[in-house]
C-alpha cells in the first residue's frame, strides 16, 4: 500500500553495523511520523525494484540533512545504492518464514519446505538479528531432529553457488576448531594430490582466532580466487588452496555462524549443517573430520565427540557425502606458529622436511593425509599413513606445493615481524596445562592475523621440563605498541603455560 | 586486565538505537585494533567507576575525530557522562548469568538465584539485544514452571523501585490488550475511590497502539507524577490515573516487552511476570484482570483464556496479590474513539451522563468496577455491579474524578482536530466484522498517539445494518498530509469494517 510520501535520497552513513543492514532516518522525517516509525522499527528501503528490510535508529541532529535516509554499510551494499538515489522507505511485509521459527519454539518438528524458506529470508537479508538469535536459540542443543538437520543443509547449499566438479571422488577435509595453530590442510592437500586425487579446498579466514588457513595461505601464494580461477588450478594441479568467501558457497551459514558466536551456543544441528552445507556446495563427495578432543577444545570428551560423530555421519550421507570422524588430541596447539606467517612458516619447514620442523604437525598431517587416502579408495585400509609418509619425505608434497601455488598466482616466503618478547618460565618445573584461549587473545593483542608476521611461537610441549628462566613462548609483533599489549596481557593475568613445581 | 591505552574522550552520536546501548570507534583507532574489537563485537566502556557494556558499531569517515568515542542515546543515558569525559574501553567481563539462559535453553528449572542473577544484569543492561531475544525464546511457550514464573515475578520487582502504601487492601485493575479503544481504567478508578477504596492506578503510553491510558488521561491533566506526588493525591483522594514511567516499577519488564513485541513472540511465562511484577512493585493487593477473548485480541479463546487465567491467578497468589480474572468480548472496539483524546472524550461522555455516551464502555466499566468492589469486600458477591452503576448514575464518580484530574494539577478539555474525513460505506448490509489491527493503523497514520487530537470515531457495532454512503468511522487529523496518509491507507486496502450485503 503505497502512501505517496517523497522519496528520500540515500546517503551513505560510512557506520559498520555488522552483518544487520540499519537505516538511520531523522526523527522530525514526515515518512517516520506519518508511519508511526520509531528506533528500532524494521522498515522496508526499495529503490526502484530492489527492496531490502532494515532496522532503524533515529538520528536527533544534524548527522542527517532532512529529506535524507542514511544506510550503514551492510544495507548500502545490500541494496546497491549511490549517493543520492531516491528511496521509498515503508513497513515491511510480515516474514511468512518467521511462523515456522515460532512452530519450532513450540516444538514442532519443521517440514522441508518450511525450512527452506527461513533460509532464503536469511540469506535476503530479511531476518533482524533477534530474530536469527530466536532461531538459533529454538534450534539449540538437540532440538532438530535428523531429517530437520538434513532438510537445513539442503537448503543453506540452495541459498548459494554450488560448484560441480563433472567427477568423483572430489576429497576434502575439515576441523571443527578451537585449537590454534593446526595448519595441517596445507600439508594434506599436496599430499593427496600428489597421489593423483583432486581435492579443491576453500578455506576461510579467521573470525575470532588469530588466524585461518586461508590467512595463513594468502602469506605464500594469493588466495583469493574466484570459480574459474579454482578450476583452472584444480585443472592443471588436481587441487587448490583457496579462500572460501571469494565464492558464494552457503551464505546462510556465514550469516547464522557469526549470531552463534555472540550467543556462544553450541547447536549441534546447526553446527552439522554449517560444515556439511560448505562441502556440498563445494562439490565434494568424500570428507575426512578431524575433530580435536579437549577441555578448551569444541569437543570436549569421548562422549561428545562419539556422538557429533554419529550425526554428522548420518546426515553426511543423507545428503551424499562419505564423512569419515577422526578424533584428535586437542588439549595443546599442534605446531609452533601461531599467526598466519608463523604458522605457513611451520607448514613449510614439514613440506621442506627441515631438520626444526615441528614433529606434532607433521605426524597429524601425514594421518589425516592417511585417512584421506584411504577414504577415497586409494589406500587399502591400514596403509593410508605409510603412503601419506612416502609422499612427504621424497619431496613429491613439496613439489606439489609450490606447483599449487604457482598456480594460484605466485609463491613466496612468508614474512618476519620486526618485533620479538620471550616469556620466561617464573621457575623450573614440567609444563602441566596450556590455555589454548588465553594464548590466542596474546597472538590477537599482538596484531594477528591484520598484521600477517604478527602472532607467536611457543617453545614447550605438555610434560617438558624447563628451568626458570627459560622461554616459554616469543611474541612476534610488527610494532613496539602491539608488543607492549601482547606483553601487558600476559604480565597482567594468570599463567598462560602451567608450569608445575617438582 | 588493564592495558594502558591513553583514553578516549565522549561524544554524543545523536543516535537513538533504542534500548541496546551502541558504542562507535573509528576503524583505525588503536583501541579497536590491539584489543581486535570489530563491528558487533561487545566492548565495556568505564567512565571512572562506572561502567557499561556495550556493542560496538565501526565507523570509517569523519562521523567521528580520531581520539573520540562515540556513544548512542541510549549509552551515554546509561553512562551518565558530558562531552569529552575520558572514556576507557575494553573486553568486558563474561556474564554469568548467560550460563543460566544456556541452561533454560538445554531445557534445566532455573533456580531461584539463577533468575535472579539474569534479571539483574538485564536491568544494568548488559545483555545485548540478541542475547535478549534468546532469553526470551527459551522461556517462551510453556517452558516456564510455575515456580520459575513466581520466581521470575519476585526478581522483576526486586530489580525496580516498589511503592508501599502502609494498608490494604489496594486496588488494582488491569487489561490484557489488543482491543482499540477499552478506555474502562478512567472510569473504574473513580468509581472504586468514590466507595472510599484506595486505587493508586499507574499506566503506561501507548508502545505499538494509538493510545495508552496515561497518553487518554494527558488530555485530561497531567500524569507524569513522581512517586511523592503520586502519594499526595492518593492521600487527599484515594486514587491516581499516573504514568507508570515516571517511576522506575519493574524497568526489567521495559527492556523485555520492546524484544518480545519485534519477535512477536506470546511467552506465557513472561507475559505474566510482566503483569504481576508490575502489580506488585505499584503496592497493589488486590487486582481485576479485564481478558478480551477475540480472535484479533491477545487472547484468541476461550481455552487460551481458562489456561492463562489459571496460571496467572496461581502465580499472583504466590507472591502475594489475589488475583480476579474477568472475561470480555474481545471482537471490536469498546467506546467510539480511538486516539487519545477521542478516547478521553468518550471517558467524559460516560462520567458525565451525556445521552450519546458510548454504552458498550459505560457498561464494561460498571462491570469491572462491581469486580473490584466485590474483591475489595466492599460488595457482596453479586451487588458490585448495582453499587457501582449507582456511583456512576448519581455523578459521585464525576466529581470523584475532577477531585482527582485537579490533585493532579487540574482538568483540562481534551482538544479537537483540525481536519476530518469520513469513510463511508460501499452498500447497504450488516456489520459483519471488524479488523481491529488495521482500525489502530489508521489511527496512527493520522496521528495518533503523537497528535493527541489524532485517531478516529467509529459509529458502528458488530450486527447493525447500514446503509449505502452512511459514514463508517471518521478519521481525524491535525494535517491533511496526515490525513490522506489515513485515507490512503483505508482506500489501498481490503475493507476494515466488512459489510454483508442482505
Amino acid at each position: 500500500m503505497p502512501h505517496n510520501h517523497p522519496p528520500l535520497t540515500a546517503h551513505r552513513m560510512g557506520i559498520d553495523t555488522h552483518q544487520e543492514p540499519v537505516a538511520y532516518m531523522r526523527r522530525d522525517c514526515g515518512v517516520c511520523r506519518s508511519e508511526g516509525f520509531e528506533a528500532h522499527s524494521r522498515v522496508r528501503i526499495r529503490n526502484g525494484t530492489h527492496a531490502i528490510v532494515a532496522t532503524l535508529n533515529i538520528v536527533d541532529n544534524e548527522l542527517l540533512s532532512p529529506g535524507t535516509a542514511g544506510l550503514s554499510e551492510a544495507a548500502w551494499r545490500l541494496l546497491g545504492v549511490t549517493e543520492g538515489t531516491p528511496l521509498h522507505v515503508s513497513h515491511p511485509r510480515p516474514l511468512r518464514s518467521l511462523s515456522h521459527v515460532r512452530g519450532k519454539i513450540y516444538g514442532n518438528e519443521l517440514p522441508r519446505e518450511a525450512i527452506s524458506e527461513i533460509i532464503d529470508d536469511i540469506v535476503a537479508g530479511r531476518y533482524a538479528d533477534v530474530e536469527l538469535a530466536s532461531f538459533i536459540t529454538a534450534c539449540a542443543l538437540q532440538r532438530l531432529t535428523l531429517p530437520e538437520i538434513v532438510d537445513l543443509t539442503d537448503a543453506m547449499v540452495n541459498a548459494g553457488d554450488r560448484i560441480d566438479w563433472g567427477r568423483r571422488p572430489i576429497m576434502d577435509k575439515h576441523s571443527i576448531g578451537g585449537l590454534p595453530g593446526n595448519r595441517t590442510t596445507m600439508i594434506v592437500v599436496p599430499i593427496v594430490a600428489a597421489h593423483g586425487l583432486v581435492m579443491p579446498k576453500t578455506s576461510s579466514r579467521a573470525i575470532t582466532s588469530p588466524a585461518g588457513t586461508a590467512d595463513a595461505m594468502e602469506c605464500i601464494a594469493p588466495v583469493d580466487l574466484d570459480i574459474a580461477h579454482m578450476r583452472r588450478v584444480v585443472e592443471s594441479e588436481g587441487a587448490c588452496i583457496a579462500w572460501g568467501g571469494a565464492v558464494r558457497l552457503s551464505p546462510a551459514d556465514d550469516i547464522l555462524i557469526r549470531i552463534e558466536r555472540a550467543l556462544d551456543l553450541d547447536s549441534e544441528g546447526q553446527l552439522v549443517a554449517s560444515i556439511l552445507s560448505k562441502k556440498v556446495a563445494a562439490g565434494s563427495t568424500h570428507v575426512v573430520l578431524d575433530m580435536p578432543v579437549g577441555p578448551t577444545a569444541k569437543v570436549r570428551d569421548a562422549a561428545a565427540a562419539a556422538a557429533l560423530g554419529n550425526v554428522l555421519s548420518d546426515a553426511g550421507r543423507a545428503v551424499g557425502l562419505e564423512v569419515l570422524i577422526v578424533t584428535s588430541d586437542g588439549t595443546q596447539p599442534v605446531g609452533r606458529g601461531i599467526g598466519p606467517a608463523l604458522e605457513a612458516r611451520d607448514v613449510l619447514a614439514v613440506l621442506r622436511r627441515e631438520p626444526n620442523a615441528p614433529q606434532d604437525l607433521s605426524d597429524k598431517s601425514v594421518a589425516l593425509a592417511g585417512h584421506v587416502l584411504e577414504l577415497s579408495g586409494a589406500a587399502r585400509r591400514g596403509e593410508g599413513a605409510r603412503m601419506a609418509s612416502q609422499i612427504l619425505c621424497d619431496g613429491t608434497a613439496l613439489r606439489k606445493f609450490e606447483a599449487i601455488c604457482q598456480a594460484q598466482g605466485g609463491f613466496r616466503e612468508p614474512t618476519i615481524a620486526a618485533h620479538f618478547a620471550p616469556v620466561l618460565s617464573p621457575r623450573a618445573g614440567v609444563v602441566s596445562a596450556i590455555d589454548n584461549r588465553r594464548l590466542a587473545r596474546v597472538a590477537k593483542l599482538a596484531g594477528a592475523p591484520q598484521d600477517p608476521a604478527a602472532g607467536l611461537e611457543i617453545h614447550v610441549k605438555l610434560g617438558k621440563r624447563v628451568d626458570a628462566g627459560q622461554p616459554l613462548f616469543t611474541i612476534h609483533a610488527e610494532s613496539p605498541g602491539e608488543l607492549g599489549y601482547a606483553r601487558t596481557f600476559v604480565e597482567g593475568g594468570p599463567d598462560i603455560v602451567a608450569i608445575e613445581a617438582d
